[in-house]
């Protein structure tokens, strides 16, 4: 549920008077997308999002999302495109708020993803991994493997209340990742949240893919573990290597993946599963009584945590070993 | 902010299949609107807004919504149309809930409202007022004056908790309102919450109306009272005589008042003062241990119903007494 930050017509008219995209037509503020405010906007020229940077976001990080777009953009990998002001600029002031304005992408994200939809997702994803070389701008991954044991240590003491254990687990697992942690893999800009809901389809075609606000530069391979994590597990808790084949496979047409990457893929799936379930018990901790959002199950990523953990050889996913 | 019902692909797309609007491109959750789940549809062939009627919404009810737009549209009020199934039916089931397709309406609602505003909106009201005649189905005022003892009484031991004295005021002015409360004026279906973000504009013309779903039977002048406290009071409380005779003015071209109308102004602003106080203290009094959606202050509506309790004439209203 979208944070929501009001702007007045007299706002919105004196910040889009800085662009060459029409009059406004219709502003509507979209449910989606939890760290900022979006707005669907409707000009006589097209439509737009427009999205207000709330707090979450630190604005030193905005030139690197919005210059990653546009170099997205110019390399042919179908995502948000930022619009420029008559000056030039991406990002501007809106109601007190860093705002930007990016082109609007047609799509639907796949609520139950097919391997078909997986298949996309390793093929868009090796783009993409190709796509960043030569990007200028570099972030930080501040929710990297280093950041796991400092993060759990906000947690560590309530966790049990999420089920009894926890803690020891979460503890003996860090432990094993911080021995086994793979650190000479290739590197470059990574999305870091491909989930499905930031993945768009028209009939069963890969059509764009939104929300970089995660993007960091961290191993290439680690993007693609996060995206085994979030498409090949089904409803049930059950992976499914037939998606996870697919996945893997369309992305190694487009980016070949050297030895040490496909032997690093267990423990780099441990440590993708390790980072959202540390944010997601972190924020189940400190859900307000009563709220309208209820957070995410961490107990989901804990289960992807031990079936990785549990993993003999990368047979598992579906590779020849 | 809106509650939210997830919509699978498979699923909206068998909803579609049943009328002829094309195949989805985009489907986006809107933040606006809380009492139901609003999508922004995109199809091959428009936009619409996609519906899911939550347990708020008594599905008894949707047939009067439905037919109302139905109705309007075809008198040329612009509001949006709903768009019919190939069998006809205007209301399906959607993710167990149901649901209606509506056309998209361009237009922006006034964060601000001028004169101007309150003159298009005067307008509007009487044409939908004199669109509203001949329709055959009703629907009883379930939030009318004979409400509103039954709704303080959910909130009256808890009142003072807003402010010291509100239950003993809230009391006394109910008896003053059950006393003199005009039950002979003209009726028919009002909007009954035709506030700001009910109505858009494009370039300061009115281009539409919006939520229907407190529509029913009651007294016309009544929903011109509701609008005179929607509309015509300053962020600072101030009632602003401009904008009143600019909205009171402008219906009157379109649907003349009565002698009996008019003097009845005052009290009927009282009791849509009364009205809103009492639903928002409701809520006031019920909002979750740090939710994230704040209710609206119940005090803005008490200011009012002072302020029409104090109106002498309605020479305060900019009417010739």
């Amino acid at each position: 549920m979208a944070v929501y930050t009001e702007v007045t017509d007299e706002e919105l008219a004196g910040f889009l008077s800085r662009y060459d995209i029409g009059e406004p037509l219709s502003f509507k503020g979209i449910a989606e997308g939890v760290e900022n405010t979006n707005y669907l906007l409707h000009t006589t020229t097209g439509h737009f999002i427009l999205t207000l940077y709330e707090k979450r976001v630190a604005v030193g990080d905005l030139p690197f999302f919005l210059g990653l777009l546009d170099h997205l953009a110019a390399r042919g990998v179908s995502c948000p495109q930022p619009v420029h002001a008559r000056d030039g600029a991406v990002l501007g002031t809106l109601a007190g708020r860093p705002a930007a304005v990016v082109t609007f992408l047609d799509g639907i994200w796949p609520r139950r993803p097919t391997a078909e939809h997986c298949a996309g997702v390793g093929s868009v994803l090796a783009r993409l991994h190709r796509a960043t070389e030569g990007f200028a701008l570099t972030r930080r991954n501040a929710l990297g493997a280093d950041a796991w044991a400092p993060l759990f240590a906000l947690s560590r003491d309530r966790a049990d209340e999420v089920q009894p254990g926890l803690a020891a687990e979460i503890e003996r697992e860090l432990g094993r990742l911080a021995a086994g942690w793979p650190r000479d893999l290739p590197t470059g800009v990574i999305h870091a949240d491909l989930f499905p809901d930031n993945v768009f389809f028209l009939d069963d075609r890969l059509s764009g893919i939104i929300d970089f606000y995660f993007a960091c530069n961290d191993a290439l391979a680690y993007d693609l573990a996060i995206c085994l994590n979030a498409w090949c597990f089904e409803p049930d808790g059950a992976f499914n290597v037939t998606k996870a084949r697919a996945l893997l496979s369309a992305y190694r047409r487009e980016r070949p993946l050297s030895t040490a990457e496909i032997e690093a893929l267990p423990m780099l799936a441990r440590g993708g599963a390790m980072r959202f379930l540390l944010t997601r018990l972190h924020d189940w901790l400190r859900v307000p009584p009563g709220a309208l959002v209820v957070p995410k199950d961490p107990r989901e990523y804990l289960n992807k945590l031990r079936f990785h953990a549990g993993v003999p050889t990368v047979a598992a996913y579906g590779l020849d070993p």
